[in-house]
């Protein structure tokens, strides 16, 4: 498997306008385990995104999707800043969906 | 919805024990919507876990749960460091489970 950690700060006011683009966009993405969306409770434009694919091509392969594609155009006006906090290996746990 | 991100460093070389303690331990948590450990692919000791719950509350009891304090007293001795990186509120995504 593979995982990713990330920190997304939006344009002022701006997190719920992108936090919906990025729901938007996870709909149907093959090899998609897992793809949560959370908002920071302290910082008022952090947002936070946590990723299982069952392999880094899937993930790769899925930023070429119609809808991802669509959701980053959207997106990028009102992305301030894009952090990755880690690239992992997931080896199991709770709520990893088969249904990419 | 309450989330977690957390860094465990396991004592070395038992990076796998303390998975597999990690990973005993979540079984049956009311109100865990998500749970994922991962492993880091560059530092060998180094443990990611993020997870999603329906609120505070149901993850501060999931602490006093046999199964978890009994993974906790066998975690604990190899342990090297946890770190909190964030507390979160989820708002959606892909793989919540509702089954806790």
């Amino acid at each position: 498997m593979y995982g990713l950690i990330g920190k997304f700060t939006a344009a002022e006011g701006k997190r719920d306008e992108l936090i919906g683009h990025l729901l938007e966009g996870l709909r149907d993405m093959p090899g998609c385990l897992s793809y949560i969306v959370a908002s920071d409770p302290v910082a008022p434009e952090t947002i936070w995104v946590t990723e299982a694919w069952t392999d880094e091509d899937s993930h790769k392969a899925s930023l070429s999707l119609p809808s991802v594609q669509d959701a980053i155009r959207k997106a990028r006006p009102i992305i301030a800043g894009m952090e990755s906090i880690a690239q992992t290996q997931p080896v199991g746990g709770h709520g990893l969906s088969s249904v990419g």
